[in-house]
């Protein structure tokens, strides 16, 4: 069993995002992984990473969501189709929607458990439940969205569509 | 007609923020103002904040949608009572959920303009539109549920409470 997160699978064209980047030196890097049927990705937030002292802020756990949740959509469809995340033909996921509920504060300063698996497939949608555990609570739920796009497409957008350069 | 910030009038305990607090030096310290019976804010994202080269972040624009939805919430609740944000009693509002409805990818580079309308008021909660508009295109849209709470709740969260900590 390979020790790869779903994130270095990702080309270098997919691997500059803030979130899940590899390649983001000013980024969260995060690194999600399968556990069973769930995937998991563990975060030590930063000192600055607080909403009121003591607790972190929401927009660092709604990345943390939006992200592992993105990876897990991308990880299920290669294992749906029993190949690794590098194999041909690319699958290339993006968030169509976020909704996270803050339940209660999450304490800021222990290791942050996000986990998540997958609840529903419907064509190129896949929708990704999620909670992020710390000291033993869930503080966070929340459900990603997230869209099969063509591979053509990603190309467009980053201007790496060869057939519209040449006109 | 004060051109101070909602979050300006923020007090110290409330201001540190990864999103808008005013004491966050690693932070966005969104600022937020009210236009007729919109809110607005304005904000350039930098150029590590991508997802896939040439867009902004997903994580970043939930961010935005959060801060500047409590942020309003807030600023609402006194304007409901036909007072400043700096007399009491106080209102503090924190988030309960967040949805965030990606349209298109937004372009990273431009000046982005965050603006809110207050959608609902249920008692102490407040539930906050928005729209993320970037080159007079609309690319996102989210919602926030803010609920408003006691001062005291503040304080225990933060170990404030003096009566606690007499115990």
């Amino acid at each position: 069993m390979s020790q790869l997160a779903f994130q270095d699978y990702y080309p270098d064209h997919m691997a500059h995002c803030y979130g899940c980047g590899r390649l983001n030196e000013y980024g969260h890097q995060i690194k999600s992984y399968w556990d069973g049927e769930e995937s998991i990705c563990t975060f030590q937030p930063k000192p600055h990473h607080i909403a009121i002292p003591g607790y972190v802020y929401g927009g660092l756990l709604a990345s943390l969501i939006d992200c592992h949740g993105t990876g897990t959509a991308a990880a299920a469809g290669y294992r749906a189709e029993n190949r690794a995340m590098d194999t041909e033909p690319p699958l290339r996921y993006l968030t169509a929607s976020l909704h996270v509920d803050y339940l209660k504060p999450t304490p800021l300063g222990s290791v942050l458990e996000v986990r998540a698996k997958v609840k529903e497939v419907k064509g190129r949608k896949v929708i990704i439940e999620e909670w992020i555990v710390v000291n033993g609570e869930v503080t966070v739920r929340g459900e990603v969205v997230a869209v099969q796009v063509p591979e053509q497409m990603v190309k467009e957008l980053l201007g790496m569509d060869e057939r519209r350069k040449k006109k």
